[in-house]
């Protein structure tokens, strides 16, 4: 088999068989071909695409370039939430402690936030002490003790995506959504889960700002996961505005213990429960979608899934005393309330670039090895369909350091749309359902079928 | 300007701006971005295509890499002929002879031969002491005195192409008629020629074996040249089966010496002076293709075309007494005739296997360092359309070792289709004319126009 063979049948729109995927990945991952040669199969990729078997393939050969985590020796399913990434999504920290504490096991991976969009690990990382950095028995400690654990990435988990990521950077590859899905669904099924709730994000503050892409998207990651054997679905949400109120890293933990402790943005709250839901409902902890509802509710209700944080927090190094008393969390020096330019009734809001607003404040990274400052963000005071009067805060500003404050509050200016139409409300949070059945029958064969 | 961003807007379907494109080639070629970056963009283009400014302003960047050639100081018009290569394609040799000793500069520049394709360059070296490879201020002195140059590229034409060559090569992105076309041309006009005539061949034995594919690289050529202010035609001709009955280097150049004496095969004599007409006519020596026609009839009748090819090979160092007495041109040791297994009527000759034929034989090149044997080859008793008897040769096999020759004669029995159609004839020998003109109101305006 030559590389270049596998080059010219993918550019000619065939489709590879398992062996030819299989070759590519580990020849790329053990650098047995150069990376001009991944790259031109890459672009290839990119402009034919992959059918459904073609992007199984490549997920589990990808998968497969590293260790996958086994929990079978803990009793109980594993599942776990991925979010495509947006805007005030803090969801991991609130369903996480409710999906525990109703019972099943929760082995989180997460990411650290770039550009616009914040980050799990950057979030935790602002309650005192709390390590997202667990050694691999210390992860498997905390799981068996606590039913949850949060964690971040490490380079023995699917080493094909770090490689090939690096150079789709680089390389015009990155928007293929045969190529995200194989990168996502490697790095989750790597984490030894039975099933899989997936946040595909859709508006001004997602990666996919149409919603069709975004489908697309979440059908190729349903059906990619399905193949692999495990129980799938995908909610297609909003992200034309933040979710919740607050943005920006020990912000968001605080509006996360307000949900937790029952009370917070209901946009916040009901897509929590929404997602917690279908966890309890596809690790079989529920026999329907709405009893899985009502766990997530009295768990938040009787605080157990509040003190399952606290308790994760302290098995991870963390202060918990900081998510009791959230006096103890970072806070920044200094607060500045933006007024608004006119009255009327907010139309939109550029979810973007609220999140820009935020990392030039200090609360996000333009690369990857910028630092971040835990403290600072924005707390909005309108969202979508609100009045206002003129003068009133649209929302206030936390910052430490001011010399990019100017170019934060023009860009809340510019994000806010004013206007007179008092009928304007937000779009459906969830938008669409897309779950993924395996067919009993053929045991093979699979369908994703769709439900709005 | 980004690399990347650059790869970006190709992969989308954008087209690229002037400055977008020398920024790609200029970089590539000073190694100012690595190899991966330009495969991406590579595939890019093979996938998204280019339109015919791109292509022309990507021919003109490469052309700008390294030295073009100037003989601004020689009188008259200086035309060369580009062959997109065959088998038994030896009209060079015969061409260039007659256009010089009808007044017109010939700074022709070849490729040798790879695959089932044989090259001038190979073929002229069978002529004993013949040298291609002429400092540049000895091309000059050649070129002077006797109207024409027969030479190998050097490093310092069009760096770009030798490195963006190396790299499609190894990345699936050989086969991009607008790479193709940027290839060619900026070669072809690094020679400081007035006028162009292309000789693309289609068929079994061409690279381009549907005569669409054919037709759309000759209008990209064309077009390409126009634009560039070159008088340009492409006439698209037969490979269906090998030109002349000649394949392997002195063969063929024993063939070409009978041509330009007066006989030779109809075939190859129709197209040699076909082409030599075109280049008469587009480098203002007659005012039409039919007086172009008359001219070249006239030197190869009155014995000055043939004068001139041994002159050339004098002045490069060759033995013009091995063309006036043919015994001296390297002869194979040992000859064999294929003996027909069936009487009947050709019907066809898959023409890249008799070129195979020829290279297993040591004729040819399977990888560009191979050596070849320049006495070795095929000379065909029976072309498409002759009657047949069994065990009537078919050919002649020229050889000096036999550890392949039952493989060469294999494929001849392959390649020859013999059946009982009695009115079967070969094709047209020149398909179709695209002639170039550029639009003498604007300047800049061109058109492409068709006669079949």
């Amino acid at each position: 088999m030559r590389i270049v063979d596998l080059i010219r049948r993918k550019r000619d729109g065939h489709e590879l068989t398992r062996e030819e995927i299989q070759f590519i990945v580990r020849g790329y991952t053990r650098a047995e071909f150069p990376d001009y040669q991944m790259a031109a199969w890459l672009m290839a990729v990119l402009l034919r695409g992959m059918s459904g078997t073609e992007i199984a393939v490549l997920t589990e050969a990808m998968l497969h370039s590293g260790v996958t985590l086994d929990w079978s020796d803990l009793p109980g399913k594993k599942v776990d939430k991925h979010s495509t990434g947006g805007v005030g999504d803090k969801t991991s920290l609130i369903l996480a402690p409710i999906v525990a504490a109703g019972g099943l096991l929760v082995p989180m991976i997460s990411g650290r936030g770039l550009g616009h969009t914040g980050g799990t690990l950057d979030k935790l990382e602002s309650v005192p002490g709390f390590r997202v950095g667990l050694a691999p028995d210390k992860m498997r400690d905390v799981l068996r003790k606590c039913g949850m654990v949060l964690v971040g990435q490490t380079e023995q988990i699917v080493p094909a995506d770090k490689k090939m990521y690096a150079l789709r950077d680089v390389t015009g590859t990155v928007e293929s959504p045969a190529l995200i899905c194989a990168s996502i669904m490697s790095k989750k099924i790597a984490e030894g889960i039975d099933a899989l709730v997936l946040d595909v994000k859709t508006g001004s503050g997602a990666f996919m700002k149409k919603e069709a892409d975004a489908v697309h998207l979440a059908e190729l990651m349903v059906d990619t996961g399905v193949r692999i054997g495990k129980r799938m679905v995908a909610l297609i949400t909003d992200m034309d505005q933040p979710l919740g109120l607050s943005v920006g890293n020990a912000l968001e933990v605080i509006e996360c213990v307000e949900v937790l402790k029952g009370g917070g943005p209901a946009d916040l709250c009901q897509l929590s429960i929404e997602l917690s839901a279908w966890m309890f409902y596809l690790g079989d902890k529920t026999r329907s979608v709405s009893e899985g509802r009502k766990l997530a509710e009295q768990v938040l209700a009787n605080g157990s899934a509040f003190e399952k944080f606290c308790e994760v927090t302290e098995l991870q190094g963390g202060d918990s005393g900081a998510l009791r008393n959230l006096e103890k969390m970072p806070r920044a020096r200094n607060r500045r309330d933006v007024p608004s330019q006119s009255s009327g009734h907010v139309q939109a809001i550029n979810c973007e670039q609220v999140g820009i607003a935020s990392l030039v404040l200090g609360g996000g990274r333009e690369k990857k090895e910028d630092s971040i400052d835990p403290a600072v963000g924005i707390i909005l005071h309108k969202k979508v369909g609100d009045a206002i009067a003129k003068a009133e805060p649209l929302c206030t500003l936390y910052y430490n350091a001011d010399q990019r404050l100017a170019e934060a509050e023009s860009l809340i200016y510019s994000a806010y749309q004013i206007g007179t139409d008092k009928t304007t409300q937000p779009g459906n949070l969830i938008r669409k359902v897309i779950e993924g059945r395996s067919d009993e029958r053929t045991g093979a064969d699979t369908k994703v079928t769709k439900a709005t």
